[in-house]
């Protein structure tokens, strides 16, 4: 199996992109990766998306993007795994080259969810869940969320303000970002007196509904520095995993068990440790998320992930620092994108450009996508070369 | 990069399966390859499906199949490229394995196409073309395949009845296939007297809507005898490829280029010519999509692929038999499905257990998958090890 490294990273302001199509935010990025890495051909490519059918009445992306980025004839595929689509692409172009395949690939991650009217992307959203066993019966994913946070409160004392100290955070950190969707900051008062959505969370507990996209360009590891100018990043582990898609069909709501098997995965793979990684992407789509999943990730005991957050362990220059990048709360949540903009993040993070944001002496990063209820999950373990 | 062979192949009876869901049909096709292979776990998996959200409202079909199926938490992946998500799939497997990520992978594809009502299916199938430049102009498939016969026909003289007898030995192939939809033996005059549906292409030259799906199981060529007493049947030749996603921005309507592309990278990476291959199954989801493919995979001169069909060289028992399980024609077309049924009934060629229909000797066979009308397509070639 071959190394691979990320050579290049592009990533468009996301937001609600009126005047753009699904076709136009997705290049934008590929051009722009594209550009970062500085090569002049790729030679395969893979997009992650969740549900362009229900959003746009558009599938096929395999041909259509690389059809609309001039990158036909060459081989092309579209992944998905619900919220995980773009971790799950980032995986596929990491196969293909390790396998010898192809040298330079470009994966990318692309969602247009504002197209659709009435609650329209509330049942685009739901096909992540068990249709006959959860959706059917009216079950919404942040009623579905909310039960993991009441379940947690209950069981470890997790409170409101903790949930609200994770928004609170991911809004700081995103409006240090250009790219976010809601860079503006945000308080404890804010999260805990915005409309209640299913309590315990409230509107501000929730990432947003968005349109946008983002790309890598991975090339061999030994190849890296004949192909491209940029500082490569390897990938050194990758883990996936799923779990029942249903929630009611697990013995606990408090913990993620894809996200754990998927990171035992990637620790194992790339040999090191939670104590090992400096800063980490993670799948905050309900604030509770990333409290559990900086549990299940190990870098917390179990339970104790609310208390790490009110301490000031996961902000940048504590000693833990979670979605630097604004998360999905701040920096938005187009679904197919999400897990390759993680990438984004951490390539930056290690490659000591994440200006305002940089956390110091990055050296290795980890990022947690995530699909569902948390059916399935995508980690990679990410290392400066 | 490890070699891969196919060890097990499961598929179910297709049709109008009312009585079962999507994971029902999944889960069937899934349970006969593990059996047919004797493999008691699985290490990853991949399932082809072109719009369950769709047809179904289901996304998420990775952590869902894996789940029903008893094989979480393994790694799960959809992956989507219209009718060719099939042919996909079992690409993804192949770099799974050859990759050495995982050893025995399940690879699927399935299409749950009859629970949508009034024009549902039409709707769902269009999103395989170009939606911002064909569909909204009111292009169907039909309507696509249409002007490339009408093409075909004034340029190279192909006839009316070349294209039944298309459909008229596709139908005979799927008398002797027990799994088929419609295994009904038509004649040249019931196809061309069949209700027009876009000229010169008939209801009998239009491949229908199906149900099902089909499963195989692969793991590393020099693994294969320990895993498994079946007879491996190795890929030993994998291309894909991609064309415009719009017919109209093509220079021609004779020549489906990703096939021609991907055919190139199969025979290239297998050292094999068109005429070392003993059968074919190709995707005759239009009677002269079978006559174009034959040309563009080299087994006829562009233009003589008619007269191929006239002259019974595709026929079991001709020097090129095509499409012997009965091709999408009278076996059925669930999209998602029939990328990997193809390699199902390949392989069953190779281990010379087709039964009724057996091609004498098979020793290699050939896959081609094709998405839309023709933005995509996937190329394997499988010899008997």
């Amino acid at each position: 199996m071959r190394d691979v490294a990320i050579i290049g990273v592009g990533m468009n302001k996301w937001g609600e992109l009126w005047q753009k199509s699904l076709r136009d935010i997705f290049t934008e990025a590929a051009l722009l990766a594209i550009e970062d890495a500085g090569v002049d051909h790729i030679d395969s490519m893979y997009a992650g998306c969740m549900t362009s059918g229900l959003f746009v009445g558009q599938e096929h992306l395999a041909s259509l993007l690389a059809d609309y980025l001039g990158a036909g004839p060459i081989p092309s595929a579209r992944v998905e795994s619900a919220c995980a689509s773009g971790g799950l692409a980032v995986r596929m172009g990491f196969m293909d080259v390790a396998s010898g395949m192809s040298d330079i690939v470009l994966v990318g991650g692309v969602e247009k969810m504002t197209d659709v009217g009435g609650d329209g992307a509330t049942y685009a959203l739901s096909t992540a869940a068990d249709q006959e066993y959860e959706v059917y019966h009216g079950v919404t994913f942040p009623g579905l969320y909310a039960l993991m946070a009441r379940n947690h409160m209950e069981k470890y004392g997790t409170t409101r303000d903790q949930l609200s100290l994770v928004a609170v955070k991911n809004h700081q950190n995103g409006s240090k970002n250009p790219l976010a969707q809601f860079p503006q900051k945000i308080t404890v008062e804010h999260v805990n007196n915005s409309i209640m959505i299913a309590d315990p969370l409230t509107i501000l507990d929730c990432s947003p509904i968005t349109d946008g996209a983002a790309c890598v360009i991975m090339c061999p590891a030994d190849m890296a520095a004949k192909i491209s100018n940029k500082q490569p990043v390897k990938i050194i582990g990758a883990g996936n995993a799923t779990d029942t898609i249903a929630l009611h069909s697990r013995s606990d709501f408090t913990t993620l068990n894809a996200t754990v098997r998927a990171a035992e995965k990637a620790y194992k793979m790339a040999g090191v440790k939670p104590e090992d990684i400096d800063l980490a992407e993670v799948h905050d789509c309900f604030t509770i998320a990333e409290i559990i999943i900086s549990e299940d990730l190990g870098f917390f005991k179990k339970g104790q992930g609310g208390k790490a957050v009110e301490s000031g362990k996961t902000a940048i220059g504590g000693g833990k620092p979670i979605n630097t990048s604004g998360g999905l709360k701040s920096k938005g949540h187009p679904v197919g994108a999400t897990g390759v903009a993680q990438v984004v993040e951490v390539v930056h993070q290690l490659r000591g450009e994440a200006g305002d944001r940089q956390v110091k002496d990055a050296k290795m990063g980890l990022t947690q996508n995530m699909g569902g209820s948390g059916g399935s999950a995508v980690v990679h373990i990410m290392q400066a070369m």
